[in-house]
């Protein structure tokens, strides 16, 4: 069953229907996760803030969403042969996770540069890891080939429609969990969250604002949207692990269209939101899952007059698998 | 208003009647925490694992349930001139807290080697504090001679039927969350947690049961059950700077009781179980926090028949503040 076999008839890879069905489909698998609130950050900011807490989902981070919908979403042909991914860490511990839930083999690419803790999710769940160069070109050279070789069946990290469709079940709950928010502040990378959080959420309230937190160091999608086109970068220099991909043919339409802003921030905030959800809210996220405290607590942000009435925000914090020592280097800083 | 004047007519500081009321008056003032679980740190253990994560609670710690019992317990006319308590820490900052969601004063007798991010803690929320030695002799006498100033109330920590009151509403919330919780491990100190935790627990389901966690430098909890009689100790020495409290008058009648055994785990036992929390729940606890899941880890549990068929265990996260020094140079162990 490919994404055309999903309710999903629209302008974009998923949609509100898609997004519904996933949550049907993968309910059984994930951890409805709580959301945190804090009066001490609440004073910080200036707004009142809803954590939706992705960090505690199963593998530490929402990609178990979207891993689950794709591959629960294969008829069982497909699936007996397994599936393959090439992903620095998040997405290939969630492809590995979701491919045990299933019984099928999960064939994982990684590069010689992912996080220890990350290699460490994925053979925890029982995936065959196979390491790559660091660089695109060779994650998915090595990729075509265990892709050859095993017959199995690629599962991008976000430009999928059931992927997106996966990801987009964190609004449903959200909103479900606090339906006051009226702005959502999520992480951008490849697009995969952000599409599905836009596309559920504007579906149930048109004028809610959904905002991308991106760093300065990878600010890809913050120059797609000025230039109207998708644009890549020679490289990438961030802190932020899981935020360095650059946005899909079909996930770009979608941020184009429905992500409000991006705002981008520098690695020194990065680290001070994570240190901030450390003390504060006493959650343990990794870089990519503290940008969207680092945006609401950004100058730009607060100094932005289209966004002064942005009063109750939702802040997807996407994910906590970081190595200690990697976060004390960082809080040293 | 003192204990007698609440419903509790027991042999007990505290009974189930006294703790829901607690939970009525206090409803307002604290969060609901949630109760995590995790597949890979119950395939560790061999048991369904539920983390109560109190590490979320305002104030950073379950105190704060006490603390608002005690403090809205209080007539106008002693609220008034304030509270005064001496505590290393979370009692405190909860005191404190509480004091300022009524409007009156906290005067907070901090012991010189209490955490730092404590007594931030403390004074964030509004704490007026006077510093003492670290002795328990200097604790008392400095906060008898700030209630001789002020006229303040002082609010024991633990040894206390509103405090014990308050902070049984974790176990209400906890079977609510898991009804199908058969163990309920806690940790132990003065006895204020467990107090109210075994009070609520066995009222609701007589055969449920309750272990304490206690670290082996400050064991005065085991020794006192083996001796049958309230034992302290000259000395105190363990990582969990929350847990060198020794039992009080009112705790040791229901730890006697109805605690039906004390788990008591080294320091790295505390410290190897903080890794897992922050590296597999993505929660930071603080080393008193944690010490429950090292006591469902340890030897002397896992090894004990009477606990074999302890299948579904609650787990109190009691806190979260813990300096990320102080975490780092503990990891680094």
């Amino acid at each position: 069953m490919d994404r055309n076999s999903q309710t999903n008839t629209g302008k974009y890879a998923a949609d509100i229907s898609s997004i519904r069905e996933a949550q049907l489909r993968i309910d059984a698998f994930i951890h409805k996760t709580p959301v945190l609130t804090s009066e001490t950050l609440n004073s910080i900011s200036g707004r009142k803030l809803f954590f939706k807490c992705e960090c505690f989902q199963k593998g530490g981070a929402f990609k178990c969403r979207g891993a689950c919908n794709a591959i629960f979403s294969l008829d069982d042909d497909q699936a007996a042969k397994g599936v393959v991914t090439h992903s620095s860490g998040n997405h290939a511990a969630a492809l590995a996770l979701a491919a045990k839930l299933r019984g099928i083999p999960a064939y994982i690419v990684v590069p010689k540069n992912a996080p220890k803790c990350k290699v460490e999710n994925v053979k925890r769940y029982g995936g065959q890891v196979t390491w790559s160069e660091p660089t695109m070109n060779s994650r998915e050279s090595v990729a075509a080939k265990v892709v050859q070789e095993t017959g199995a069946v690629l599962i991008h990290p976000y430009n999928d429609g059931r992927i997106i469709s996966g990801q987009g079940t964190v609004a449903l709950e959200l909103l479900e969990q606090a339906p006051q928010i009226d702005t959502i502040i999520v992480p951008i990378s490849g697009g995969g969250l952000i599409s599905g959080v836009a596309l559920a959420a504007k579906a149930i309230n048109p004028s809610i604002r959904i905002l991308a937190a991106e760093p300065q160091g990878a600010n890809d999608a913050a120059q797609s949207k000025t230039a109207g086109e998708i644009i890549t970068l020679p490289e990438t220099n961030t802190i932020a692990d899981g935020l360095r991909a650059f946005l899909g043919n079909l996930t770009w339409p979608v941020v184009r269209d429905l992500v409000d802003d991006v705002i981008t921030v520098e690695d020194k905030e990065i680290v001070e939101a994570m240190k901030l959800c450390y003390e504060i809210l006493k959650v343990a996220v990794e870089p990519s899952g503290a940008i969207g405290l680092a945006a609401v607590l950004s100058d730009s942000f607060r100094t932005n007059p289209k966004w002064k009435d942005c009063s109750n925000v939702g802040i997807v914090l996407s994910g906590g698998n970081v190595d200690l020592t990697v976060l004390w280097d960082s809080l040293r800083l």
